[in-house]
């Protein structure tokens, strides 16, 4: 029997991924111990309140009310409270203490990220945040290190559960978007309060931390553009499916040149429409998948569990034997680099296409002041089609509209859009949608 | 700007990856310095014959013939000649000398891993070898490091391009077994001599590999159970179809209980039944995917280019940016753990289900014979299909039948196809299949 030296372990908050990180360092134990080299020591449990109810059963004198002196004298310290205060001054003071600090904290990450990587690399630490994005999906260490010696130049991620598994619903059973809101609230995958879903906000911190690793440059989570899905209609949907497409919610970050040759970054949120057989279009559910473009590695998926207690417990517990393994063999945490250093281009330089359906004035030369319009933003279409017809009486004959547009920038196309809408044959533009994933 | 150390970097092979490799270091000097701390300084390229033709163009004074000595005094060996020797010894060699070594060798990973391993541990040394698993993919890795607090149950592979390419083919284009081998041999996706890939020994060696790292056992690769795809036909593939199955040639690593209760390991290549409905379902052309299944993080896939010079280029560049940083941070590499031992289990203790097609006298009792048979060897059905009858002029008449069975142990089931064959009422059995990728 080896006789391991252990390593103390302080856990901060014990909600669904606590209460499973804890039981799963209590009880793989010894496997644990075979692995690292070292005994993982649950020091304690930092709580707000030692008595409510946890998913699973744990010691009760392992529980405590106080974090800040838990932290002290901790080798590794893991951050699952949640929330920006006092989460950032735990882990600072962990950090500067020496501990490694493990954390999903997205929000916490996506807003103070720059200031807790320099607060670990002053000392040496290791701040590690795997289950940050994507829940168990390994996405933040592949981008760090497998694609350390490549060139990323797109990321693009279904990283919200929630909102996948309403949008995924109304493509498969046709549900309209008020009853796939109901049916997922009904099933947990909303919470009470679903803006932070809904309107994109958690895709855009992961959008943040994802463009941060993969281009090497602090990328600010009020930098990412974007939209949510409030406005998706069941009718985009099916017209989306009538046309080979299907409608993501999409966490984009993209190396860009802008219109004046500067190469920078491009980090956004939307739903957008990608091909029926792009690898993200079978992602289902409430899973995550993570589809990455590099210039030698050309294009790699992770797909897993986005979310869920015990799966995103894998994740942390994956960064925490990386962090013990460290402690064992000794050296130093390597710290990521933000040395690139790249310009945020806003998202009127990102070039993409449009997918717009609109109502028209079913009158001679309708098509041709179309084309005219498209023209004078430098936008041109790659498809026109006619979906329908009607007049209705005592006013003028309709048609509808679907154009396709070739690649263009984002400025020109929503300029194009604002033209249309303004124009006197046309009655009214009924939906804008970008198309990603082309190559 | 800053002042970087030089890390020696000795490049063994000048092939179809190793040329990417080389140039990426060359041109990316300056970006790959900022991002390790270090500068990766190209010490030399060895080769058999410094005239040969090569894919990139190189600097002359890079190449030699005198492998050993380049190795000496390299901070970093990067290995790919291929092959066993002098593959083998060149890699002892430079750890032994305290190099760390990069290597997409998976032959020689399968081969003589453990003592690889050893002699990396001894020094302290890091061996790496992402790219000898499924080409660009970060698998390797994530699973040794984002999983390492997880237990893995199971792995399943689509990690041959050029059997995924054929199998492909006859399912997407109705191409028989012949036409499928010779465009995929047409399009550079078959060697000369094709038995390593269609006979399934590529396959069996990566899975030696994934078993090993998955369940921290050293897996021999000649107790890896193997079949190729030479013996699959465009009937099976149709009938597949038919069933709502794609047949995907299977490399599998699996944690499982023998009949006496013994816990092992199983790890086998052969052409399976999968539900198209499944992740790997999806996985076409020459692309590789990895399936992995694991307690706590529950499924999880990772896709991408299998093959490829400039793909597997990204992940050695990957490997090597990784080994350059721990040189910066100082420390020893981290050794991979074989701590569980656990015992290799033959094929016939899988439990698994059989997709079994036969032609028999279409005569009365017939299928309470055939059920019989089932059940004395303890194997259940979970669904019989009567696909055709026919008779032929003085024939008696016959009827073909497709047997989908229950889980079952493989010897059982092994054991009931035999008796089956056998059987007075059993004209043939025209397939047996193995169906995977059930929970």
């Amino acid at each position: 029997m080896n006789e391991y030296r252990d390593l103390r372990v302080a856990l901060l908050g014990c909600g669904s991924v606590g209460a499973q990180v804890a039981r799963l360092i209590l009880e793989h134990a010894d496997e644990l111990a075979a692995r690292i080299g070292a005994r993982l020591t649950l020091a304690g449990i930092a709580v707000r309140n030692i008595d409510s109810k946890r998913d699973v059963e744990l010691p009760a004198e392992l529980f405590t009310t106080d974090a800040e002196r838990l932290v002290q004298g901790a080798d590794i310290v893991v951050e699952l409270m949640g929330g920006i205060e006092p989460a950032r001054t735990l882990i600072l003071q962990a950090l500067q203490g020496g501990a490694d600090v493990v954390t999903a904290n997205k929000a916490l990450i996506a807003a103070h990220g720059p200031e807790l990587s320099d607060a670990a690399d002053q000392v040496g630490a290791q701040l590690s945040y795997e289950a940050a994005v994507a829940g168990a999906i390994p996405i933040i260490r592949p981008l760090r290190w497998s694609l350390a010696g490549d060139h990323v130049t797109r990321v693009m991620g279904i990283v919200n559960g929630s909102t996948n598994y309403i949008l995924d619903r109304m493509d498969r059973f046709g549900d309209s978007a008020e009853d796939a809101m109901r049916v997922a609230s009904e099933l947990g995958f909303l919470e009470a309060d679903p803006t932070l879903d809904v309107e994109g906000y958690d895709a855009a911190q992961k959008a943040t931390i994802l463009a941060s690793i993969a281009f090497h440059t602090d990328v600010p989570v009020d930098a990412v553009y974007r939209e949510g899905i409030t406005s998706v209609t069941a009718e985009q949907i099916e017209a989306a499916k009538h046309a080979g497409y299907v409608i993501k919610l999409l966490a984009i970050a993209e190396r860009i040149t802008a219109a004046d040759g500067t190469d920078g970054v491009s980090a956004r949120v939307y739903p957008a429409l990608i091909s029926r057989e792009h690898p993200l279009a079978a992602v289902h559910e409430g899973k995550n998948a993570v589809f990455v473009e590099a210039e030698a590695a050309g294009e790699l998926m992770f797909y897993g569990a986005g979310a869920g207690g015990v799966e995103t417990a894998s994740a942390v517990l994956g960064d925490l034997v990386s962090a013990a393994r460290r402690h064992v063999a000794g050296g130093p945490g390597i710290p990521g680099t933000q040395h690139a250093d790249l310009p945020i281009l806003p998202v009127g330089e990102v070039n993409t296409a449009y997918q717009v359906m609109l109502e028209v004035r079913d009158q001679p030369g309708v098509l041709a002041a179309i084309a005219g319009i498209l023209a004078q933003h430098g936008v041109s279409a790659a498809s026109v089609e006619q979906t329908a017809a009607q007049s209705t009486a005592g006013e003028p004959p309709r048609a509808a509209l679907v154009i396709g547009t070739h690649t263009a920038r984002e400025a020109d196309l929503a300029a194009t859009v604002e033209a249309l809408r303004s124009a006197d044959m046309v009655i009214e533009v009924t939906s804008v949608l970008r198309l990603e994933g082309n190559a």
